[in-house]
This record gives structure tokens, sequence and C-alpha cells, in this order.
């Protein structure tokens, strides 16, 4: 269902979008959080990892004294799949200004055992108690304006069940990296788009967790074909995001040996760099 | 003692080095690791970061089906200091060609209960079963020949409390760094240095953790005074080093609000990027 592709009744706000719903998890004990992994945030049938890290981020959130993630890393081990889950939290050390916490995220097989799919460790503090002083030296990506830039829906028409998080976002990417799509990848390993949530939610930094894994693969561009499955994912969260949509550049320098890393940056319509994230993906070669 | 300071008996070789001894492991029981952590790694008293990453890494290599760190994610919870600490390791996943696991680093508190240190999540392969397929397109920095470039010894004579780690690496820093050691910081976050062990061991998947934590502060070249604790360290082990030196590069890209990022990169004598590096730190402002 579309809602936000008709005239939309009333922008989503922080709290109240399908991200905040489809991310939201149930406190069943100190530490155990149950939740319904949405299928709405799927590519190719695969749950997206950047989506699973928000979840987690959540129950982190919720378990730990400091409400926003610093430095989150995530190891996946086995796919996880739209349906039940749970996650579980340790709070591992507070301190005054940061607090550093544990989650896994588990779904069930067959017998109703528990089946780790992710682990993370995550430090906690306070984005908004950070000093404004900002020396940046980093600059933002040069991305031609929204309005010659392309998403799924400017392409034939998306079969939804290969792009469920297509639908969900609002994903305008740089026809500079959009080669692939066309069938004349550029073989250079780079991801550019203007990023943001359909509904019209704005970034927060939960929603970071999910902006640095949400663009297709730099692989594409490489001209590898197929799954990149993420082995493990960093994520550094600098700053409240501002309103407005958020600009991400993604960069692969080292693919070797079938493996390649994805660099990200988040910047925000602030021109602040309020995010930087690196990921190892493994790559099917030939 | 410094034996490798005096003309050098023989090379050291991995297994039978300085840093082989001192990242060494004995295994009490399954998972559980003992070890005396060593006085000659640190900096201003403190026990190097990536010397302790060596150490947990070492431990998983023991306790996990597969030999070689591919991606390593240490949080550092409180400060280690040289004398007694325990590594307890768990296994969470084995797959055929990767496996994963944990491992956190303790000491004893004046009552002998166990402190947490460092809490690392790690995914380990075999390097040497990679396929050959190398498609980088990083190139290497540039450094003046090592002989245009100054280690410790070059300067003041160092205060053996002060800088125990230097007597323990063969550290050149190239010239365009090394404003901060002469009281005119260049502004700029990089650092730069061939590096190398002082016994001549060359390096190896293990040395790699110590050598992306082993130079200088990028904050120093900021104009930053003082300690830079690491708060979070995620190391990618890409490729076992060629034997002799490797050349280690740090960038700063990101100060901003009492945090820098310090993203390394470590080359070897064949051009290969074998490693690639992030941490999160608290600068001091002001």
């Amino acid at each position: 269902m579309s809602q936000a592709a008709s005239a939309p009744a009333a922008r989503a706000t922080v709290g109240d979008s399908e991200f905040d719903r489809d991310t939201a998890v149930a406190r069943r004990a100190p530490g155990v959080y149950d939740i319904d992994l949405s299928a709405g945030w799927t590519i190719f049938g695969a749950v997206n990892g950047g989506y699973l890290l928000a979840v987690l981020g959540r129950a982190l959130g919720d378990a730990l004294p400091h409400p926003d993630p610093f430095t989150i890393s995530a190891h996946y081990l086995t796919a996880s799949r739209p349906g039940p889950a749970v996650v579980r939290t340790e709070e591992i050390r507070t301190g005054r200004t940061l607090s550093t916490g544990q989650a896994s995220l588990f779904q069930y097989d067959d017998e109703g055992r528990e089946v780790e799919r992710i682990r993370v460790l995550a430090s906690y503090g306070d984005l908004a108690a950070l000093p404004d002083d900002v020396r940046t030296t980093a600059e933002p990506p040069v991305l031609p304006p929204m309005a010659q830039c392309f998403g799924p829906e400017d392409g034939p028409a998306p079969d939804d069940s290969v792009s469920a998080i297509a639908e969900r976002l609002m994903l305008k990417l740089d026809p500079a990296t959009l080669g692939w799509a066309l069938g004349a990848p550029s073989g250079k390993g780079e991801m550019r788009a203007w990023f943001g949530l359909a509904d019209g939610r704005d970034a927060d930094p939960l929603s970071l967790l999910l902006a640095v894994d949400a663009l297709p693969p730099t692989a594409f561009e490489l001209g590898l074909q197929g799954w990149v499955p993420t082995v493990e994912l960093t994520v550094h969260v600098r700053c409240r995001p501002a309103p407005g949509p958020l600009r991400v550049s993604i960069t692969t320098r080292n693919l070797a040996g079938g493996f390649l890393e994805e660099d990200a940056e988040v910047w925000d319509s602030a021109d602040r760099l309020v995010a930087q994230s690196r990921q190892l993906a493994r790559v099917r070669l030939g």
C-alpha cells in the first residue's frame, strides 16, 4: 500500500512513521525485547541490514542510560527473515558520558529454538550534550540537484517482491552512479544518493543506521552481480541530523580476495557529516 | 633491555619475538586464557590499544576454527595496566569460510574481582585461502624514503617511562606529519610512517592489529594535546602481509563535538592494502 505515492495526507514525524512502527520493540522483561520483523524493508526478500541495525539500536537505546548510538559494531551471522524475533541486551559498563552495551537478535527455527542472527557492541551517549566545536575538514559529496537524480520509481515498474524497501525510501541516485542500471557499470566503486523516508519522516540518529546500508551496492558499479552480504558493519553517529534530505556517499577502494569494504558518509541539510560507517562484505567473483 | 638497540644477534621471526612473547596467552581451560600484560607496550604508562587488540586476537585465533582475523571490532571500557589479565572467549558461530567469536579482557581490582577492560566481536577466516583476484583502486601513501623519515631515537633521548613502546617499534615518521614534535603542528589530521618491529620480526595478521594503533595521534598535528583515548576500533585484515617494512597512513577528517575518527591504512612491501581500520576517539578540546 503506497499511501505516500499519492498526495500524502500528512508528513510522518519522528516517533510516528513507518520506520518507527517497523522498528518498535516491545519490552517483555528487562533486557528482552520482542519484534515482528517487517517484510517492508527487504530487498530481493532479504531483510535490510541497516533496518536490522536500527531495530537493535532501538532496543539498546531503551536498555542503556544514554539515548544515542555513538558507535555501533554489528557482526551478521545468519540471514534474517520477516517474522518474529527477539532482541536480548546486556549493559556492559556505564560511565558519565558514555555507556556500552551488547545486543543480539534471534529468530526461531522449526523447533522454536533461538538462532542468533546478529550480535552488536555499541557505545551510547547524548548527542545533544556534545560541545559545538566543529572542525570537520571532510567536504560533502557533490550531487546533482534532486530533480536530476533518479529513484526506482523512475525506472521500470518495480516488482513489490523485489524491492519492498524501495517503497519506504525516498532514494534519488546520482546518475553518475547509475550505469549499472543501464547495463553499463562505471567500473568505479561509488554510489551516491539523496536519501530520506518515503512518508516524509525526518532523519534521527536511529534512521542514520538504516541510511548507511540502504543504497544499492557499490559492487553493481564494479560490474559484479548478485548478493553482497554484509559480514560486519560499524557506524559512528556524530551529530543529530538536521531536518530535510540526507546525502549519502559510499566508496569502495579495496575489492580483493572475494571481499570489499563500503565506506559510507551521511551528510545532512546543514552540511554536517552526521554519520560515517564501514562495512566488510563478501562478493561473488567472476 | 634493548638488545635490539645494539647490533642484533639475529633477526626475530614470527613466533619467536618480543611481540609474540608479550602477546602469548596461556590456555587455562577452554575459552579461558591468562596473560601478564607487558609494561613494554605502553605510552605514557597506558597500555597501547593495538597491543591489547593483538592479545585478544591471539586468544580468538586459538579459540576459533579459522586462523586469521578478518574483521575485529573492539570497545574499550576501562584503561588496562601492565600486570595479570584474563581473556574469556566465546564461539558464536562457525561457517565453512568464516567463524565469529567474542572475547573480553579482564583485570583484577583490589578485591581480586574481574573488571572488564575491552570487549570484542570478530570474524575469522583463512587469509591464505582467499582467491588472488585483486582490484584495489586505493593507492599507497606517498612517504619519503625511510632514511629521510624520523623516529623517537632521532629526537631528544626518550624517557623509558614515557615511551616504552617506542623501544619495541621501528617507527620512522614522515617529516610532513612531525610538525607537532617541533611545536608547529600542521593543522592537518594526518600521520604517516614506515612501521616495523624493533627486533626485526616480519609483520603478520596479528601484528597488523598493533600497527593500526601504534603511531602518534593525528590529534597532535591538529594542535590538540593530551591523551586521545580510543572508544572503539574496528580493523579489517585483508591480506597476509609480505615481509619487510609496512607503511601506515592515518587520516582524521571529522574532528567535532569532542570526538574524532582515525582512519588507518596499512600497506605492505608488495604494495598490497593489507589492513584498514577506523577508530572513534575522544579529545580534550581547547
